[in-house]
Protein backbone atom coordinates (compact mmCIF):
# COMPACT_ATOMS: atom_id res chain seq x y z
CA UNK A 1 0.00 0.00 0.00
CA UNK A 2 1.21 3.61 -1.25
CA UNK A 3 5.09 2.69 -1.61
CA UNK A 4 7.18 5.65 -1.51
CA UNK A 5 9.24 6.13 -4.21
CA UNK A 6 11.97 9.49 -4.76
CA UNK A 7 11.56 10.91 -7.92
CA UNK A 8 14.28 13.20 -6.52
CA UNK A 9 16.91 11.68 -8.69
CA UNK A 10 16.28 13.50 -11.91
CA UNK A 11 18.40 14.49 -15.08
CA UNK A 12 16.82 17.83 -15.15
CA UNK A 13 18.08 19.03 -11.78
CA UNK A 14 20.97 20.79 -12.47
CA UNK A 15 23.23 18.66 -9.84
CA UNK A 16 22.20 15.47 -11.13
CA UNK A 17 23.48 16.40 -14.88
CA UNK A 18 26.17 17.88 -13.26
CA UNK A 19 27.16 14.92 -11.98
CA UNK A 20 26.34 12.93 -14.37
CA UNK A 21 28.10 14.88 -17.34
CA UNK A 22 31.36 14.83 -14.81
CA UNK A 23 30.85 11.30 -13.21
CA UNK A 24 31.48 12.01 -10.12
CA UNK A 25 28.80 9.77 -7.66
CA UNK A 26 29.01 11.89 -4.89
CA UNK A 27 26.39 14.24 -5.39
CA UNK A 28 24.27 11.38 -6.52
CA UNK A 29 24.65 9.10 -3.69
CA UNK A 30 24.73 12.28 -0.76
CA UNK A 31 20.92 12.62 -2.66
CA UNK A 32 19.87 8.83 -2.56
CA UNK A 33 21.02 8.90 1.29
CA UNK A 34 18.59 11.98 2.25
CA UNK A 35 15.89 10.59 -0.12
CA UNK A 36 16.14 6.91 1.94
CA UNK A 37 16.63 8.63 5.49
CA UNK A 38 13.65 10.47 4.53
CA UNK A 39 11.24 7.83 4.00
CA UNK A 40 11.90 6.38 0.48
CA UNK A 41 11.25 2.62 -0.25
CA UNK A 42 11.89 2.88 -3.81
CA UNK A 43 14.38 5.31 -5.94
CA UNK A 44 13.59 6.24 -9.92
CA UNK A 45 16.29 6.70 -11.91
CA UNK A 46 15.32 9.65 -14.31
CA UNK A 47 18.11 9.79 -16.82
CA UNK A 48 16.24 11.77 -19.52
CA UNK A 49 17.49 10.54 -22.58
CA UNK A 50 20.99 10.61 -22.73
CA UNK A 51 21.71 10.85 -25.98
CA UNK A 52 25.51 10.99 -26.06
CA UNK A 53 26.57 7.85 -24.67
CA UNK A 54 23.57 6.19 -22.79
CA UNK A 55 24.96 2.95 -21.85
CA UNK A 56 27.63 4.56 -20.33
CA UNK A 57 25.29 7.23 -18.41
CA UNK A 58 22.90 4.73 -16.90
CA UNK A 59 25.13 2.27 -15.84
CA UNK A 60 27.04 5.23 -13.65
CA UNK A 61 23.88 5.71 -12.35
CA UNK A 62 22.68 2.85 -11.41
CA UNK A 63 26.11 1.89 -10.22
CA UNK A 64 26.25 5.18 -8.15
CA UNK A 65 23.27 4.74 -6.47
CA UNK A 66 23.29 1.09 -5.46
CA UNK A 67 26.60 1.61 -3.72
CA UNK A 68 24.73 3.63 -1.14
CA UNK A 69 20.95 1.78 -1.23
CA UNK A 70 19.71 -1.91 -1.59
CA UNK A 71 16.12 -0.35 -2.27
CA UNK A 72 14.56 -1.65 -5.66
CA UNK A 73 15.18 0.69 -8.40
CA UNK A 74 13.03 2.03 -11.09
CA UNK A 75 14.95 2.52 -14.19
CA UNK A 76 13.54 5.64 -15.99
CA UNK A 77 14.10 6.11 -19.53
CA UNK A 78 12.65 6.24 -22.85
CA UNK A 79 16.07 5.33 -24.38
CA UNK A 80 16.14 1.48 -24.91
CA UNK A 81 19.69 1.44 -25.09
CA UNK A 82 20.27 3.17 -21.75
CA UNK A 83 17.15 1.45 -20.08
CA UNK A 84 19.09 -1.83 -21.13
CA UNK A 85 22.65 -1.12 -19.59
CA UNK A 86 20.59 0.13 -16.27
CA UNK A 87 18.73 -3.24 -16.06
CA UNK A 88 22.19 -5.07 -16.76
CA UNK A 89 23.53 -2.80 -14.28
CA UNK A 90 21.39 -3.27 -11.35
CA UNK A 91 21.91 -5.88 -8.54
CA UNK A 92 18.50 -4.83 -6.76
CA UNK A 93 14.85 -5.62 -8.18
CA UNK A 94 14.56 -3.33 -10.88
CA UNK A 95 11.54 -2.00 -12.43
CA UNK A 96 10.94 -0.60 -15.92
CA UNK A 97 9.28 2.92 -15.96
CA UNK A 98 7.87 2.61 -18.37
CA UNK A 99 5.64 1.13 -21.39
CA UNK A 100 2.78 2.73 -22.98
CA UNK A 101 0.69 1.74 -26.45
CA UNK A 102 3.28 3.83 -28.81
CA UNK A 103 4.43 1.24 -31.11
CA UNK A 104 8.14 1.87 -30.15
CA UNK A 105 7.88 1.02 -26.42
CA UNK A 106 6.18 -2.11 -27.37
CA UNK A 107 8.71 -3.00 -29.96
CA UNK A 108 11.84 -1.97 -27.56
CA UNK A 109 11.32 -1.47 -23.90
CA UNK A 110 8.58 -4.05 -23.04
CA UNK A 111 11.17 -7.16 -24.43
CA UNK A 112 13.36 -6.39 -21.93
CA UNK A 113 11.04 -6.57 -18.85
CA UNK A 114 10.62 -10.34 -20.43
CA UNK A 115 14.82 -10.45 -20.66
CA UNK A 116 15.46 -9.29 -17.59
CA UNK A 117 12.38 -10.86 -15.66
CA UNK A 118 11.35 -7.31 -14.28
CA UNK A 119 8.15 -5.69 -12.83
CA UNK A 120 7.51 -3.05 -15.69
CA UNK A 121 5.09 0.20 -15.93
CA UNK A 122 1.99 0.55 -17.99
CA UNK A 123 1.23 4.12 -18.74
CA UNK A 124 -2.36 4.98 -19.76
CA UNK A 125 -1.51 6.68 -23.20
CA UNK A 126 -2.91 6.26 -26.77
CA UNK A 127 -0.92 4.74 -29.08
CA UNK A 128 0.47 8.55 -30.41
CA UNK A 129 1.78 9.04 -26.75
CA UNK A 130 -1.52 11.24 -25.70
CA UNK A 131 -3.43 11.16 -22.27
CA UNK A 132 -7.03 9.62 -23.33
CA UNK A 133 -9.53 12.21 -23.42
CA UNK A 134 -11.67 10.14 -20.57
CA UNK A 135 -12.34 7.60 -18.35
CA UNK A 136 -13.67 4.60 -20.68
CA UNK A 137 -10.70 5.27 -23.23
CA UNK A 138 -8.05 4.73 -20.40
CA UNK A 139 -9.79 1.61 -18.84
CA UNK A 140 -9.97 0.37 -22.55
CA UNK A 141 -5.60 1.44 -23.05
CA UNK A 142 -5.45 -0.42 -19.55
CA UNK A 143 -6.60 -3.82 -21.15
CA UNK A 144 -4.84 -3.20 -24.48
CA UNK A 145 -1.19 -3.06 -22.19
CA UNK A 146 -2.85 -5.94 -20.33
CA UNK A 147 -2.94 -8.01 -23.41
CA UNK A 148 0.48 -6.81 -24.86
CA UNK A 149 2.46 -8.01 -21.80
CA UNK A 150 0.46 -11.25 -21.99
CA UNK A 151 1.57 -11.72 -25.77
CA UNK A 152 5.22 -10.99 -24.88
CA UNK A 153 5.25 -13.41 -22.25
CA UNK A 154 4.98 -11.65 -19.08
CA UNK A 155 3.41 -12.23 -16.44
CA UNK A 156 0.25 -9.93 -15.32
CA UNK A 157 1.27 -9.53 -12.21
CA UNK A 158 4.39 -7.84 -12.83
CA UNK A 159 2.49 -5.05 -14.72
CA UNK A 160 1.89 -1.89 -12.90
CA UNK A 161 -0.88 0.82 -14.17
CA UNK A 162 0.36 4.38 -14.28
CA UNK A 163 -3.04 5.73 -15.27
CA UNK A 164 -1.03 9.27 -15.56
CA UNK A 165 -2.17 12.43 -13.39
CA UNK A 166 -3.33 15.48 -15.66
CA UNK A 167 -2.26 18.91 -14.82
CA UNK A 168 -4.78 20.51 -12.70
CA UNK A 169 -4.15 23.72 -14.84
CA UNK A 170 -5.43 21.87 -18.15
CA UNK A 171 -8.77 23.56 -19.21
CA UNK A 172 -10.11 19.70 -18.14
CA UNK A 173 -7.92 19.34 -15.71
CA UNK A 174 -10.17 18.32 -13.03
CA UNK A 175 -12.70 16.27 -14.55
CA UNK A 176 -9.20 14.34 -15.41
CA UNK A 177 -8.40 14.23 -12.14
CA UNK A 178 -11.53 12.97 -10.34
CA UNK A 179 -11.59 10.47 -13.29
CA UNK A 180 -8.51 9.28 -12.03
CA UNK A 181 -9.92 8.30 -8.75
CA UNK A 182 -12.02 5.76 -9.80
CA UNK A 183 -10.01 4.46 -12.62
CA UNK A 184 -7.75 3.26 -9.76
CA UNK A 185 -10.68 1.70 -8.32
CA UNK A 186 -11.78 -0.30 -11.17
CA UNK A 187 -8.68 -1.40 -12.69
CA UNK A 188 -8.05 -4.47 -10.34
CA UNK A 189 -12.27 -5.66 -11.49
CA UNK A 190 -11.59 -4.87 -14.88
CA UNK A 191 -8.41 -6.87 -15.35
CA UNK A 192 -9.42 -9.47 -13.21
CA UNK A 193 -6.52 -9.60 -10.49
CA UNK A 194 -5.19 -6.78 -8.02
CA UNK A 195 -3.00 -5.31 -9.97
CA UNK A 196 -0.85 -2.62 -8.77
CA UNK A 197 -0.75 1.18 -9.96
CA UNK A 198 1.38 3.74 -9.48
CA UNK A 199 1.19 8.02 -10.12
CA UNK A 200 3.58 10.72 -10.15
CA UNK A 201 2.21 13.12 -8.15
CA UNK A 202 3.73 16.30 -8.83
CA UNK A 203 2.68 16.14 -12.17
CA UNK A 204 -1.28 17.44 -11.09
CA UNK A 205 0.37 20.80 -9.82
CA UNK A 206 3.02 21.30 -13.18
CA UNK A 207 3.00 24.76 -14.19
CA UNK A 208 2.30 28.33 -11.66
CA UNK A 209 1.06 27.89 -8.28
CA UNK A 210 2.28 28.96 -4.86
CA UNK A 211 4.57 25.75 -3.89
CA UNK A 212 2.67 25.64 -0.21
CA UNK A 213 -0.42 25.37 -2.10
CA UNK A 214 0.65 22.95 -4.46
CA UNK A 215 1.82 21.07 -1.44
CA UNK A 216 -1.56 20.85 0.10
CA UNK A 217 -3.34 20.14 -3.14
CA UNK A 218 -1.07 17.05 -3.80
CA UNK A 219 -1.59 15.38 -0.16
CA UNK A 220 -4.94 16.11 -0.43
CA UNK A 221 -5.08 14.02 -3.73
CA UNK A 222 -2.93 11.33 -2.94
CA UNK A 223 -5.49 10.72 -0.27
CA UNK A 224 -8.12 10.61 -2.50
CA UNK A 225 -6.03 7.78 -4.59
CA UNK A 226 -4.94 5.98 -1.59
CA UNK A 227 -8.41 5.40 -0.48
CA UNK A 228 -9.16 4.30 -4.29
CA UNK A 229 -6.25 1.24 -3.48
CA UNK A 230 -3.10 3.04 -4.99
CA UNK A 231 -0.19 0.71 -4.29
CA UNK A 232 2.67 3.11 -5.00
CA UNK A 233 3.49 6.79 -5.63
CA UNK A 234 6.37 9.00 -6.85
CA UNK A 235 7.16 12.32 -5.39
CA UNK A 236 9.61 14.69 -3.49
CA UNK A 237 10.65 12.41 -0.70
CA UNK A 238 12.73 15.70 1.04
CA UNK A 239 9.18 17.13 1.70
CA UNK A 240 8.57 15.61 5.54
CA UNK A 241 4.79 16.46 5.31
CA UNK A 242 4.01 14.75 1.88
CA UNK A 243 5.48 11.31 3.49
CA UNK A 244 3.47 11.76 6.92
CA UNK A 245 0.57 12.05 4.49
CA UNK A 246 1.52 8.66 3.33
CA UNK A 247 1.66 7.16 6.71
CA UNK A 248 -1.95 8.74 7.89
CA UNK A 249 -2.67 6.90 4.67
CA UNK A 250 -1.47 3.68 5.65
CA UNK A 251 -2.75 4.13 9.63
CA UNK A 252 -6.37 4.38 7.80
CA UNK A 253 -6.13 1.78 4.79
CA UNK A 254 -3.73 -0.80 6.04
CA UNK A 255 -4.33 -4.10 8.16
CA UNK A 256 -2.57 -3.83 11.27
CA UNK A 257 -3.06 -2.08 14.13
CA UNK A 258 -3.52 1.52 14.77
CA UNK A 259 -0.45 3.19 16.03
CA UNK A 260 0.25 7.34 16.56
CA UNK A 261 3.77 5.82 16.47
CA UNK A 262 3.41 5.34 12.97
CA UNK A 263 1.51 8.27 11.93
CA UNK B 1 -20.15 19.90 -1.29
CA UNK B 2 -18.46 19.90 1.68
CA UNK B 3 -19.87 22.53 4.06
CA UNK B 4 -17.93 23.48 6.76
CA UNK B 5 -19.82 23.44 9.72
CA UNK B 6 -18.52 24.87 12.95
CA UNK B 7 -18.40 22.67 15.94
CA UNK B 8 -16.59 24.98 18.33
CA UNK B 9 -19.58 26.11 20.18
CA UNK B 10 -19.70 23.24 22.41
CA UNK B 11 -21.26 23.67 26.09
CA UNK B 12 -18.48 21.30 27.15
CA UNK B 13 -15.92 24.14 26.65
CA UNK B 14 -15.59 26.09 29.65
CA UNK B 15 -15.83 29.74 27.89
CA UNK B 16 -19.56 28.34 26.65
CA UNK B 17 -20.61 27.17 29.56
CA UNK B 18 -20.03 29.71 31.56
CA UNK B 19 -21.53 32.20 29.39
CA UNK B 20 -24.73 30.22 29.27
CA UNK B 21 -24.59 29.52 33.01
CA UNK B 22 -24.07 34.16 33.11
CA UNK B 23 -26.72 34.48 30.10
CA UNK B 24 -23.80 36.88 28.73
CA UNK B 25 -24.29 36.42 24.88
CA UNK B 26 -20.13 38.09 24.44
CA UNK B 27 -17.76 35.43 24.49
CA UNK B 28 -20.72 33.12 22.41
CA UNK B 29 -20.61 35.73 20.10
CA UNK B 30 -16.96 36.78 19.94
CA UNK B 31 -16.37 32.74 18.96
CA UNK B 32 -18.82 32.86 16.59
CA UNK B 33 -17.64 35.59 14.56
CA UNK B 34 -14.45 34.17 14.48
CA UNK B 35 -15.93 30.86 12.90
CA UNK B 36 -17.35 32.71 10.58
CA UNK B 37 -14.11 34.31 9.69
CA UNK B 38 -12.48 31.58 9.85
CA UNK B 39 -14.94 29.71 6.84
CA UNK B 40 -17.72 28.45 8.45
CA UNK B 41 -20.33 28.08 6.45
CA UNK B 42 -23.11 27.04 9.40
CA UNK B 43 -22.85 26.82 13.27
CA UNK B 44 -23.83 24.04 15.40
CA UNK B 45 -25.32 24.69 19.00
CA UNK B 46 -24.44 21.80 21.37
CA UNK B 47 -25.85 22.99 23.86
CA UNK B 48 -25.79 19.47 25.90
CA UNK B 49 -28.94 18.52 28.05
CA UNK B 50 -29.41 21.64 29.71
CA UNK B 51 -31.05 19.61 32.53
CA UNK B 52 -31.83 23.02 34.66
CA UNK B 53 -34.09 24.99 32.40
CA UNK B 54 -33.60 23.63 28.79
CA UNK B 55 -36.05 26.06 26.81
CA UNK B 56 -34.71 28.88 28.47
CA UNK B 57 -31.19 28.27 27.64
CA UNK B 58 -31.44 27.08 23.98
CA UNK B 59 -33.44 30.07 23.32
CA UNK B 60 -30.52 32.29 24.68
CA UNK B 61 -28.19 30.39 22.67
CA UNK B 62 -30.04 30.62 19.32
CA UNK B 63 -30.74 34.30 20.26
CA UNK B 64 -27.23 35.29 21.05
CA UNK B 65 -25.74 33.36 17.63
CA UNK B 66 -28.13 34.57 14.92
CA UNK B 67 -27.47 38.68 16.52
CA UNK B 68 -23.99 38.13 14.84
CA UNK B 69 -24.37 35.74 11.87
CA UNK B 70 -26.84 34.80 9.22
CA UNK B 71 -25.16 31.42 9.07
CA UNK B 72 -27.95 28.15 9.09
CA UNK B 73 -27.86 26.73 12.14
CA UNK B 74 -27.80 23.01 13.95
CA UNK B 75 -29.62 22.48 16.77
CA UNK B 76 -27.58 19.67 18.68
CA UNK B 77 -29.40 18.47 21.58
CA UNK B 78 -30.69 15.33 22.84
CA UNK B 79 -33.51 17.20 24.86
CA UNK B 80 -36.36 17.74 23.21
CA UNK B 81 -37.63 20.87 25.18
CA UNK B 82 -34.10 21.83 24.62
CA UNK B 83 -34.63 21.39 20.70
CA UNK B 84 -38.39 22.59 20.42
CA UNK B 85 -37.04 25.70 21.80
CA UNK B 86 -34.10 26.08 19.43
CA UNK B 87 -36.29 25.72 16.68
CA UNK B 88 -38.77 28.20 17.92
CA UNK B 89 -36.02 30.63 18.67
CA UNK B 90 -34.40 30.58 15.13
CA UNK B 91 -34.82 32.67 12.37
CA UNK B 92 -32.50 31.15 9.43
CA UNK B 93 -32.60 27.90 8.36
CA UNK B 94 -32.22 25.54 11.52
CA UNK B 95 -30.88 21.94 10.90
CA UNK B 96 -32.22 19.46 13.76
CA UNK B 97 -29.29 17.70 14.72
CA UNK B 98 -30.30 15.04 15.39
CA UNK B 99 -32.38 11.76 15.73
CA UNK B 100 -31.76 7.99 15.24
CA UNK B 101 -32.93 4.91 15.47
CA UNK B 102 -33.89 5.11 19.22
CA UNK B 103 -36.99 5.32 19.91
CA UNK B 104 -37.29 8.12 21.98
CA UNK B 105 -35.75 9.98 19.36
CA UNK B 106 -38.17 9.00 16.87
CA UNK B 107 -40.93 9.86 19.25
CA UNK B 108 -40.15 13.54 20.37
CA UNK B 109 -37.73 14.98 17.79
CA UNK B 110 -38.54 13.44 14.62
CA UNK B 111 -41.86 15.37 14.63
CA UNK B 112 -39.84 18.73 15.57
CA UNK B 113 -38.58 18.37 12.05
CA UNK B 114 -41.83 18.18 10.14
CA UNK B 115 -43.46 20.84 12.44
CA UNK B 116 -40.85 23.15 11.63
CA UNK B 117 -40.19 22.33 8.19
CA UNK B 118 -36.50 21.84 9.15
CA UNK B 119 -33.79 19.43 7.79
CA UNK B 120 -32.68 16.39 10.10
CA UNK B 121 -29.53 14.64 10.95
CA UNK B 122 -30.30 10.86 11.24
CA UNK B 123 -27.27 9.02 13.11
CA UNK B 124 -26.55 5.48 12.05
CA UNK B 125 -27.16 4.22 15.01
CA UNK B 126 -28.87 0.74 16.17
CA UNK B 127 -32.05 1.33 18.10
CA UNK B 128 -30.09 0.93 21.18
CA UNK B 129 -28.16 4.11 20.38
CA UNK B 130 -25.01 2.07 19.80
CA UNK B 131 -22.74 2.00 16.60
CA UNK B 132 -23.43 -0.81 14.00
CA UNK B 133 -21.15 -3.42 14.26
CA UNK B 134 -20.55 -3.42 9.92
CA UNK B 135 -21.24 -1.52 6.75
CA UNK B 136 -24.40 -3.98 6.15
CA UNK B 137 -25.96 -3.16 9.37
CA UNK B 138 -24.96 0.71 9.06
CA UNK B 139 -26.72 0.55 5.64
CA UNK B 140 -29.61 -1.00 6.93
CA UNK B 141 -30.04 1.91 9.72
CA UNK B 142 -29.88 4.31 6.89
CA UNK B 143 -32.79 2.20 5.37
CA UNK B 144 -35.26 2.00 8.18
CA UNK B 145 -34.56 5.99 9.28
CA UNK B 146 -35.27 6.80 5.86
CA UNK B 147 -38.37 4.79 5.98
CA UNK B 148 -39.62 6.79 9.32
CA UNK B 149 -38.77 9.74 8.30
CA UNK B 150 -41.12 9.33 5.52
CA UNK B 151 -43.54 7.56 8.03
CA UNK B 152 -43.47 10.68 9.72
CA UNK B 153 -44.33 13.30 6.80
CA UNK B 154 -40.57 14.73 6.14
CA UNK B 155 -39.77 14.64 2.53
CA UNK B 156 -36.69 12.46 1.87
CA UNK B 157 -34.51 15.56 0.59
CA UNK B 158 -35.07 16.83 4.16
CA UNK B 159 -32.53 13.85 5.50
CA UNK B 160 -28.60 14.46 6.17
CA UNK B 161 -26.88 11.18 7.09
CA UNK B 162 -24.30 10.70 9.75
CA UNK B 163 -22.97 7.79 9.19
CA UNK B 164 -20.95 8.21 12.65
CA UNK B 165 -16.95 7.91 12.61
CA UNK B 166 -15.45 5.46 14.89
CA UNK B 167 -12.37 6.89 16.85
CA UNK B 168 -9.59 5.11 15.42
CA UNK B 169 -8.28 4.40 18.93
CA UNK B 170 -11.07 1.41 19.45
CA UNK B 171 -9.97 -2.12 18.77
CA UNK B 172 -11.71 -2.19 15.40
CA UNK B 173 -12.05 1.32 14.81
CA UNK B 174 -9.70 1.63 11.34
CA UNK B 175 -12.53 -1.25 10.09
CA UNK B 176 -14.99 1.29 11.13
CA UNK B 177 -13.17 4.15 9.69
CA UNK B 178 -12.91 2.27 5.78
CA UNK B 179 -16.24 1.01 5.91
CA UNK B 180 -17.29 4.77 6.01
CA UNK B 181 -15.54 5.76 3.28
CA UNK B 182 -17.78 3.07 0.89
CA UNK B 183 -20.89 3.59 3.51
CA UNK B 184 -20.85 7.57 2.10
CA UNK B 185 -20.29 6.33 -1.08
CA UNK B 186 -22.96 3.86 -1.48
CA UNK B 187 -25.88 5.74 0.36
CA UNK B 188 -27.33 7.94 -2.78
CA UNK B 189 -27.83 4.61 -5.17
CA UNK B 190 -29.15 2.50 -2.02
CA UNK B 191 -31.80 5.13 -0.86
CA UNK B 192 -32.41 6.30 -4.56
CA UNK B 193 -31.59 10.04 -4.06
CA UNK B 194 -28.53 12.03 -3.82
CA UNK B 195 -28.84 11.93 0.02
CA UNK B 196 -26.65 14.50 1.70
CA UNK B 197 -23.84 13.26 4.43
CA UNK B 198 -22.26 14.83 7.40
CA UNK B 199 -19.63 14.00 9.71
CA UNK B 200 -18.58 14.67 12.82
CA UNK B 201 -14.16 14.54 12.09
CA UNK B 202 -12.65 15.03 15.59
CA UNK B 203 -14.49 11.76 16.29
CA UNK B 204 -11.63 10.11 14.49
CA UNK B 205 -9.04 10.86 16.97
CA UNK B 206 -10.83 10.59 19.97
CA UNK B 207 -8.65 10.07 22.98
CA UNK B 208 -5.01 10.01 23.53
CA UNK B 209 -2.69 11.57 20.45
CA UNK B 210 -0.14 14.17 19.69
CA UNK B 211 -2.46 17.26 19.00
CA UNK B 212 -0.40 17.87 15.06
CA UNK B 213 -0.73 13.89 14.40
CA UNK B 214 -4.43 14.17 15.12
CA UNK B 215 -4.98 16.83 12.51
CA UNK B 216 -3.13 15.02 9.66
CA UNK B 217 -5.14 11.88 10.65
CA UNK B 218 -8.06 14.18 10.55
CA UNK B 219 -7.62 15.84 7.63
CA UNK B 220 -6.38 12.82 5.14
CA UNK B 221 -9.05 10.95 6.18
CA UNK B 222 -11.56 14.00 5.35
CA UNK B 223 -9.87 14.23 1.92
CA UNK B 224 -10.96 10.40 1.30
CA UNK B 225 -14.59 11.12 2.54
CA UNK B 226 -14.65 13.92 0.13
CA UNK B 227 -13.94 11.60 -2.97
CA UNK B 228 -16.19 9.38 -1.81
CA UNK B 229 -19.25 12.49 -1.99
CA UNK B 230 -19.42 13.58 1.56
CA UNK B 231 -21.77 16.90 2.14
CA UNK B 232 -21.13 18.59 5.54
CA UNK B 233 -18.17 18.14 8.00
CA UNK B 234 -18.09 19.37 11.13
CA UNK B 235 -14.89 20.36 12.61
CA UNK B 236 -13.20 22.79 14.94
CA UNK B 237 -13.10 25.87 12.27
CA UNK B 238 -10.20 27.62 14.13
CA UNK B 239 -7.35 25.03 12.35
CA UNK B 240 -6.75 26.83 8.90
CA UNK B 241 -4.85 23.61 7.90
CA UNK B 242 -8.22 21.58 8.08
CA UNK B 243 -10.22 24.84 6.21
CA UNK B 244 -7.50 24.78 3.78
CA UNK B 245 -8.16 21.30 3.60
CA UNK B 246 -11.48 21.63 2.55
CA UNK B 247 -10.56 24.10 0.22
CA UNK B 248 -8.42 21.61 -1.94
CA UNK B 249 -10.74 18.80 -1.70
CA UNK B 250 -13.83 21.20 -3.09
CA UNK B 251 -10.60 22.24 -6.24
CA UNK B 252 -10.53 18.74 -7.17
CA UNK B 253 -14.12 17.78 -7.01
CA UNK B 254 -16.52 20.31 -7.86
CA UNK B 255 -17.57 21.45 -10.94
CA UNK B 256 -15.95 24.78 -10.95
CA UNK B 257 -12.80 25.97 -13.21
CA UNK B 258 -9.50 25.44 -10.90
CA UNK B 259 -8.35 28.23 -9.25
CA UNK B 260 -5.05 28.39 -7.29
CA UNK B 261 -6.64 31.29 -5.19
CA UNK B 262 -9.53 29.78 -3.76
CA UNK B 263 -7.33 26.77 -2.14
Amino acid sequence: LLTIVADNLQITHSVVAKAVQERDPEPIQALVKACEAAGAEAIDINSGPLYRDPEAGMSFLVQSVQTVTDLPLMIDTANPRAMKAGLAACRQPAIINGISLEPAKLEHILPLARAYGTEVIGYLLTAEGHVPPDADQRLAAAVALHAKCKQAGIEETRLIIDPIVAPLSWQDGKRHCRELIDVIRQLPDLLGFPVKTVVGLSNLTTGRGDPEKRLWMQRVYLAMLAASGLSMVLFNVLCPGTVRTVRACRQLLDEKPFSWEMV
